[in-house]
């Protein structure tokens, strides 16, 4: 397994060719606000100041966690596989949003317990039939850390778009991402662990430390050695969405990232390629406590805010039509130029 | 002109049932967070757990402003009918936008300083070439006021579908909004003006000047009289939009609402006819100063904060998609029971 190059989007001439193409538009300067920051981003991730989006497809992965037996989550593991099942079904909130503004949505079984019927729509990637419990021992080996993020790597060809969004349903992973949070910013662990799928504060406590136990079994993982983390802490959905974030961003790809746990991924794939922060949207900000203090971390600004915490890709579909505006204003408004429409006295 | 009755949403028996109906998704409890809200506020106002949105449509109402002359916006006048004309040639931001999303845009000439040549597209309402000079003497007069709030409630019923979004275009505006904002709310000036196309810190404080003479000036205008308020500090375009939201929560439609200026005219409606509240969705928080406090005024959460300061309904537009996608999971996601997803323990 080799991490896929990827490279600064950094290029002046063309940042300023699109300030000036955004500022030339027929509206007061800057007001726009976040749109404009998108255009400019997008622009430099395909470079050129006409951006066209095309064919935005959404990869969903699935994987179950070892950790849930310490009883982290409110909802049983076989929700996994149950959810993986209405997805299939186009039930679940991802298949509506994703209809709705037609991408197309892969579901992906990356390491769930159970076995499915094989069928259209559902991508068998299963490294194993979950992690184990990092309380006690890796979530996984090494090997199989690799062999998820290949798997996630190679995913990537089949999306022929230049627009890739990145979901995930796995009962545990916030435990998992809360962890990898903790270790990769040196946050304490109280400020990364959240209420997941629902915990009472009760729960939210005894998942912090079942965490702060097992940072202590694995005090030898530090935070200068990403891939060990990911394989210790990890779950296997996460991994090889790093493995995807990482290939879509080395063939410029603009990456939609959802919430907590697509963030944590984010982060693992940040400290091997930095520049990888160049290509990423930043979907939302997610309820689930934790995420906007990973968003501060890498100095993301999200896009919405609607207090959803509901992972599965959601906040991708949503905040899609948002990336298609800027990309419209950019290539479709008029100049004042063109439209004959006087400047302000300060311009 | 007789202001149309607004009666209140407020159904207990079926705000259970549009909760139950939510709550029964396969989601975490509360996981779409706003979306949730506007799910059950659109069921209410269509008295239904099944709500459908049809055929969006924009109103964009133009009008110019005498108040222009004391020096308060960072365009010359002339752009508000250059803006018309902009739209007119599908080259703004809102055309862009409107045509992203399928939504009918209207453009209204509620009161532009200027002679349009009629065509397709543009609706002539207009009650005059722009207001008066409100530092000397009212805007309008009450009888210029009622026409044009009646123009607003007679233009509803061009729309035919049962969602409406209002937008604006009048250099000067600003100064208007701040002006009702600041007699409505009782908040002090200075919190209510800002920069609006673009002043310096010293053209805020002009402006700011301008609105506390003009406000010494017509010392007898008190919030108690909306209409007084309305024909002394207002434009036809806001008055013109407050009669068209009026009439259209009294034909039950959700009402879009984008930023400053359409919250002032709000404004105006809420205290004609209070129970509006429950048709608006509050699109967006400008990055006007004062908007928040506006919103929070009223109670209000926006959907969106992307600090924008655009007008034009722009807002309006880029939400559209989350209010689709807020009664598409209402009415396209299965049950824990059709889908026989396992609850949390806590259920």
């Amino acid at each position: 397994m080799k991490i896929p190059y990827v490279c600064s989007t950094a290029d002046d001439g063309l940042a300023q060719a699109l300030e000036q193409a955004i500022n030339n538009k027929t509206k007061p300067l800057g007001s726009l606000g976040l749109l404009e920051t998108l255009a400019k981003q997008i622009g430099l991730v395909f470079q050129t100041v006409q951006p066209k989006l095309e064919s935005p497809s959404m990869l969903v992965f699935a994987g179950d966690h070892g950790i849930t037996a310490e009883g982290v989550s409110a909802y049983p593991q076989d929700v996994t596989w149950q959810m993986v099942e209405n997805f299939l079904g186009q039930g679940a909130a991802i298949n509506v949003f994703a209809r709705q503004h037609q991408m197309a949505l892969h579901i992906v079984d990356a390491g769930v317990n159970y076995d499915f019927v094989p069928r259209a729509g559902l991508l068998d990637r299963k490294v194993a039939y979950g992690t184990q419990n990092f309380l006690y021992q890796a979530a996984m080996s090494l090997q199989d850390c690799k062999q998820a993020l290949q798997h996630g790597m190679e995913l990537v060809d089949l999306c022929p778009g230049n627009v890739l969004g990145f979901g995930e349903m796995g009962i545990g992973n916030t435990t998992s991402a809360a962890a990898i949070m903790h270790i990769l910013t040196g946050l304490p662990i109280e400020q990364c662990v959240g209420a997941g799928t629902g915990l009472s504060a009760q729960g939210i406590s005894h998942k912090a430390q079942v965490i702060q136990a097992a940072v202590v079994h694995h005090a030898h993982v530090k935070d200068t050695d990403p891939l060990a983390v990911l394989a210790t802490f990890g779950g296997f959905e996460i991994a090889m969405m790093a493995g995807a974030m990482l290939q879509a961003a080395a063939q410029r790809k603009v990456l939609l990232i959802d919430g907590f746990i697509a963030t944590s991924a984010l982060l693992l794939a940040w400290r091997l390629q930095p520049a990888i922060l160049d290509y990423c949207v930043f979907c939302h900000c997610s309820d689930e406590s934790g995420h906007q203090l990973m968003l501060a971390h890498l100095g993301a600004r999200p896009v919405l805010q609607l207090g959803l915490r509901l992972g599965e890709g959601t906040a991708c579909a949503l905040a899609w039509p948002l990336l298609q505006s800027a990309v419209g204003f950019l290539c479709e408004m008029s100049t004042f130029e063109t439209a004959q429409v006087s400047q302000s006295a300060a311009s």
